[in-house]
């Protein structure tokens, strides 16, 4: 998405240690034009799956998911983050590694709103190396529900998550996808 | 706000403790539509104070902040959560009592994203004891920007933030107004 790829050379700082720093525009100010047509995007990408539930992780996914979810006409769900593992068995749970922030948190999803029947549409802002969407998916799959595909707005290619994903099946269609990254600049797959 | 108060009778639910369980539409699964019906509102109320920015706290502010943001056609920030004392001197930072979860949060804005000239609209879920409204405003007070309001979905009046913030000259308009509430149920303000 020539847009996003834009804005990433305009305002996106490469900071040491592989983190690339979006927080004027998307992660912590967000440009809610631009979110909105990022989400047009993903509607485009995946309107014709049937998606009844997009779905994605706090914090930085909820802006991104619930405009989606908008656009496509479904509700949209975010898995909470929680480091007690005295979790209520009404909640479908599941580990996420963080590569930020190094840490590792358990993500969890009420029962009631991921069920069997549900074709869910994951949605985040970053792929890195995958660990956010494996577990979102792993949350789906408790709950039987189906996983239309993932939805990303900056895939950093070079850490190799979502050729990963693809290899497995996953669909995942990402908005900018960086082949490289130093402190240069930084390089979008062709 | 009618249909959302319909949506809390039809699915919010009393906890003991004071504590109304809205995430069937809300702050866990969300229903994007009532997401969008609630920022037209908030647009509607603020549309002609000049906003230039929407302010929220995460997580559970930003999907209906980012759509505020959307519909009045300016960015969203939304403030972050930290526990450690540790900040660097480029955030606006405030402390803040969490009602829900019984703990303290520092909440930091980086300096970048609000700045003398801005004219902030606060928008956030709840207004109970209004420790976040209240921090969110001094994070602004630190900036230089002017707060033309605060944007609620839910005020718990009987818990008395509201009137406070109010007594003291916000302008806070709340599109759900729970004047009491209790296992057999829950009323309005008229």
């Amino acid at each position: 998405m020539k847009l996003l790829e834009e804005r990433i050379l305009r305002d996106g700082r490469v900071l040491p240690g592989g983190i690339l720093k979006v927080d004027n525009f998307l992660n912590h100010q967000i440009d809610t034009t631009l979110l909105y047509e990022m989400a047009k995007e993903f509607s485009r990408l995946f309107g014709g799956e049937g998606v009844t539930k997009v779905l994605t992780i706090e914090a930085s996914g909820i802006a991104i998911a619930a405009m989606t979810g908008y656009v496509l006409g479904c509700p949209m769900v975010f898995a909470k983050k929680s480091r007690t593992k005295n979790l209520s068995d009404r909640v479908w749970s599941a580990e996420v590694e963080s590569f930020t922030h190094g840490n590792t948190n358990t993500v969890l999803v009420s029962k009631e709103y991921l069920r069997p029947g549900d074709r869910v549409l994951i949605v985040d802002d970053f792929l890195a190396t995958g660990a956010a969407l494996i577990g979102l998916k792993a949350l789906c799959e408790q709950a039987g529900a189906a996983v239309v595909g993932a939805g990303i707005a900056i895939e950093k290619v070079f850490q190799g998550g979502g050729e990963a994903l693809r290899a497995a099946g996953l669909r995942v269609e990402s908005l900018a996808r960086i082949a490289s990254m130093s402190d240069e600049g930084l390089t979008f797959c062709q």
